[in-house]
């Protein structure tokens, strides 16, 4: 189960699933829930391949659910989202506050479905259940790279699975503004490629998200990232243009003119079409990394900054946001923006999303704002899972907060930023490590065990298949690309064991822009590699001499396939414009295997090495840590800690 | 290429694809040329990884398509199907008289995209093509097992891809009426479990059809193969009822009244309004298998039949089939029906679907008859696309046809009925063999190299996946879910050498209904073992003496790996409900391969073995060949090659 519940005890025996399952609704009742039985059924079945049967009998084995009212008309942070949920060999049943709590007890009920030597079955169990945080989100980028409508739906249906319940949509960047607009309709109309989200969509996919206990909250960033309105309205700038759609990455110099009212007109009006196209009491307005830079380049900004008394970009960016909150709080919403909109003067209803660190998060917390984290939680930096996992919103600086100030930390928020996403690889940047995050905002905070975490992150994997999520098989289907008719299986044992350079390395070793295809390995395989993870703690046990014979047997079968690999490799690398670039990889990869093998043999033999021999050994394996085609040998630090452990 | 094209002459040099390439009209449009260019880029670009440029420039590489006019309103069989294709370094060219060559021509580009070392790219070619058949079809059962829209839908997109051109949709069985009728709603009322297709979906999935050029063509089952029509109107029928939704396959006695005008009246009714519903031409009345027994048991119809001089159930059967074609011909559609419809008075402009053999399809054609060969393109029945390849409308009986008789043969469908598939188990089916049965029909007479269609058929497969269609994926997951936590990548190596035996052999090995989960290693498999074919080619040349050292270490290696894996994977079969059938199979596997072994020993040391041994060599092999676990070992054939191999 990921995210694990608050409490559950194990009992006897176990509820056989089979084609006859009876789904039955007592108390409270809604077609909302109606979906969910009917899509819960459809997971079920699709998980076990047994067919529905047509007609169970009135006394076939039966879900319960018992629902006790309403959750609100729309889906408020103080929702109760809790269950109930007991499981016995007779039968199950499923008791919740409000229709949310019921949803959620139904994707626990998918998580503990097994199969035996019997067949399907759900042990029994009784378990208690809610959240830890009531914010639970995960922000997509739709800006930067335009996600279409399916991969949205498909990413709903996971975070449905992980009971996450907030999507926030970044729906505007330099790279494209992707909300249609019925008052301004130059902003999709220029301002997008023709890639955008018809307000029709936006509806669908809100209703979809309700039906599975998700919010939605726009997010419209400005006054800088905003590149993409002035191409279609150039007076909201604050430099002579021309505009155009960025096709670059970074933090780019337009920015709205916050100095001229009819800046705040438009605004006005637009939140105005927003607000009421978004239910949620939530409304994002960005608010990072304005550089100032047309600003200071406008004589006419400066002399009104001078007149009133704004000394300089961050007092005329505070000013701008005060006048922003006032529109969206005008529209009765609650603004939300990121780190850089909270000043002195900033209204506490604010929600401060915090990108910058555990330290941002905490004083904006002790100064009575509600803060979400997002910081070490940037999904699209290629860091482990494990890495994400050991970030808590109450832990560092703000487990010295008050009780009270813990509560305005409401939670925190996965964010896939997609300079580095396509539509076709998004899916597999968000999963399967995002579900490591939703079990951080879910679980109780005890729950840290690392072995525990991957054994269950590798189940939840396979499990989202389930729930029409194709992202292994995307996968997959690249390194078929990739390989171009040459020896796949070749092409795999190379893809296990590499992975991308985590946080923003890749810009430093390539130039990307929105044109750039991304259908290399780099974008192939998953950000973390699961091979490679367990090698380095084989390696560490034969290190430290914990190490079974069993190990010591993996570690040589992996190394030998890892040497002997290249030489098989090379012909389909030579064939393929796509794995060209992998000749060094694959040959970094034979290197760092042999040294592996020399040092197993070394240690295994117990034979000793030279001081000398040793740092040159490990000089190499320093120089192959370095990333060839925008790739790491993730099993380098393996053979690190076992050159390491020769005997002197 | 899949299927390989009239003529084609290999140019100089190669058109290089990326996301500038811009798709211009010249001549006649209409909107379905422009969504087929939009559907050609999705695919391109899905197939290359590559991102579209938003504005490519004008002067960018060009494919520019030519079509001189419009195809008929309605699909015709006469229509045009033909175009030419030219590629050239700078740029291609592809003309067609009707859209429909153009969308072919299109395909044909797809399936040119390969990856150099340079990049995508399609080599200089000039390619005049045209269908040697123009019916060239895939029925899918939806009687037996209901198949969902979107995996219609996307069997469509696979069937565009080899350029079939008739969707021949079986719609009423015993076990299920699909298609809503507003005139009859009991049909689908009483009579589907509420698993049917409504009038908007079927209006819908024939527009889909008609942009990819394939015609739809209902089936409507009569007078056998009925008895979901009677649950809800009984007295359509010759028994006394009461009926019911049948979950057992095979041929059932409920059958149509013949003797009774309100069966026509009925009848009248309903074709008028699904002739209305469904444009094509043609109109199938099925007329197969009806056993006659509740006519034999109805005194009323017995004493009717003697009023009328009608001798026996044939000629019951000859005067309702008689009837029930006047009433198709009323409401101006051709009737199509099996071959046992065929009868002295048959109207000549009836069409005869064969599929008893090549024998009736030929004496139908020497009758004046148009005929449709499905006998020997049966794709349920697990048979290797070898054979199927290997069966020609023109071949056998009907090559002794005159050249006017021949014209009467329009083609050919592939036909997936439905017992032993479910919607998660036809595209694996379905795919890739029917794009075999698509060469045939579509390429000249003497495209019949095996070797070279197994090589593309290979292709074939890994390309419907960029149309979209996820079969290797799902057996993928199949077998992930049988293997319920345990060690996959053994499951796996008994999965690739395991088929289902051929033909009906599996309903005397089991008893199905429609209730049985399909989700046990048999339905996971491909029909076919491709390395299993492999290995049996290898095991051919090792016998004649032709092998390599690359064959023999090959046999030795997948030999010693199938002898090893019965140990490896015991522990996953006794975990798994759904695997722990499959400990013989395992078992078995590993006894031919240690056999394998063993001769293949003998022959390279040329060590001679006694005729008693081989004989009992090949005496435990023979029973090696017994299906186990509904499952068929299908390295044993290559193993009795090998035995019989040894020197004695």
């Amino acid at each position: 189960m990921m995210p694990l519940p608050a409490r559950a005890a194990l009992g006897q025996g176990s509820f056989a699933i089979d084609g006859s399952l009876r789904v039955v609704f007592e108390g409270h009742t809604e077609p909302r829930l109606d979906r969910a039985r009917q899509r819960f059924l459809d997971t079920l079945f699709r998980r076990t391949g047994i067919p529905q049967w047509p007609a169970p009998a009135a006394n076939a084995p039966a879900l319960t659910i018992r629902t006790a009212g309403p959750s609100a008309a729309v889906q408020e942070v103080a929702d109760d989202e809790s269950y109930r949920l007991t499981v016995t060999p007779a039968g199950a049943t499923l008791e919740a506050p409000t229709p949310l709590g019921a949803m959620h007890g139904l994707q626990t009920f998918l998580q503990l479905i097994q199969l035996t030597p019997q067949g399907f079955a759900v042990p029994a169990v009784t378990i208690e259940d809610k959240p830890r945080f009531a914010w639970r989100g995960l922000m997509v980028d739709s800006g930067r790279h335009f996600i279409p409508m399916d991969v949205l739906y498909r990413t709903l249906d996971g975070m449905e699975a992980v009971k996450l319940n907030v999507f926030h949509w970044h729906l505007s960047e330099d790279q494209g503004f992707r909300m249609e607009s019925k008052s301004f309709p130059l902003l999709t109309g220029m301002g997008s490629d023709g890639l955008y989200y018809t307000q029709e969509q936006a509806k669908e996919l809100i209703a979809y998200a309700r039906d599975r206990g998700i919010r939605v909250i726009p997010e419209f960033d400005m006054p800088g990232h905003a590149g993409s309105w002035f191409v279609g309205y150039p007076d909201l700038a604050s430099g002579t243009g021309p505009y155009h759609i960025e096709r670059r990455w970074g933090v780019f110099d337009p920015a709205m003119d916050p100095t001229r009212e009819s800046t705040y007109k438009f605004l006005d009006t637009f939140f105005g079409e927003m607000t009421a196209l978004f239910p949620d009491a939530y409304f994002h307005i960005g608010g990072d990394e304005c550089n100032g830079k047309e600003w200071d380049r406008n004589p006419r900004i400066q002399a009104w900054m001078r007149e009133h008394n704004l000394k300089d970009d961050a007092a005329l960016q505070a000013y701008f946001t005060t006048r922003v909150q006032e529109l969206v709080t005008k529209h009765h919403k609650i603004p939300v923006g990121w780190d850089e909109i909270l000043q002195p003067t900033t209204p506490k209803a604010v929600v401060i999303q915090s990108w910058r660190g555990a330290e941002s998060l905490a004083d904006a917390a002790r100064r009575g704002y509600n803060v979400i984290l997002s910081s070490g939680y940037y999904i699209d930096l290629s860091q482990p899972a494990s890495e994400h996992y050991v970030v808590d919103p109450l832990a560092g600086p703000a487990s010295k907060l008050t009780a009270e100030q813990q509560k305005h930390v409401l939670g925190g928020e996965a964010t896939i930023w997609s300079e580095l996403v396509s539509p076709e690889t998004i899916e597999s940047r968000i999963w399967p490590r995002t579900a490591a995050i939703a079990e951080r905002l879910w679980s109780p905070a005890d729950v840290t065990d690392m072995a525990s975490m991957y054994r269950r992150l590798a189940v939840v994997s396979q499990t989202l298949t389930w729930h029409g999520i194709p992202y292994l098989a995307t996968s997959e289907n690249m390194i078929q690309r990739i390989a171009g008719g040459g020896d796949v299986d070749a092409l795999k044992v190379l893809a296990s064991v590499v992975q991308p350079p985590k946080g923003y390395a890749r810009h430093d070793l390539k130039t990307y822009t929105s044109l750039t295809p991304l259908n290399l390995l780099v974008d192939a395989v998953p950000p973390e590699s699961d091979q490679a993870r367990v090698f380095r703690e084989i390696a560490g046990r034969i290190a430290d001499g914990s190490a079974t014979p069993g190990d010591h047997k993996q570690a040589r079968e992996w190394l030998t396939l890892w040497r002997d690999n290249d030489a098989v490799l090379q012909p389909t690398l030579a064939g393929s414009a796509l794995a060209k670039e992998l000749v060094p990889v694959s040959q970094g990869l034979k290197e760092s295997a042999a040294m592996g093998l020399a040092a197993l043999d070394a240690i295994e033999k117990n034979v000793p090495v030279s001081a000398a021999e040793q740092a040159e050994q490990l000089a190499v394996l320093k120089g192959l840590e370095v990333p060839r085609a925008v790739l790491l040998i993730a099993t380098v630090p393996g053979v690190e800690t076992l050159v390491k452990a020769e005997r002197r």
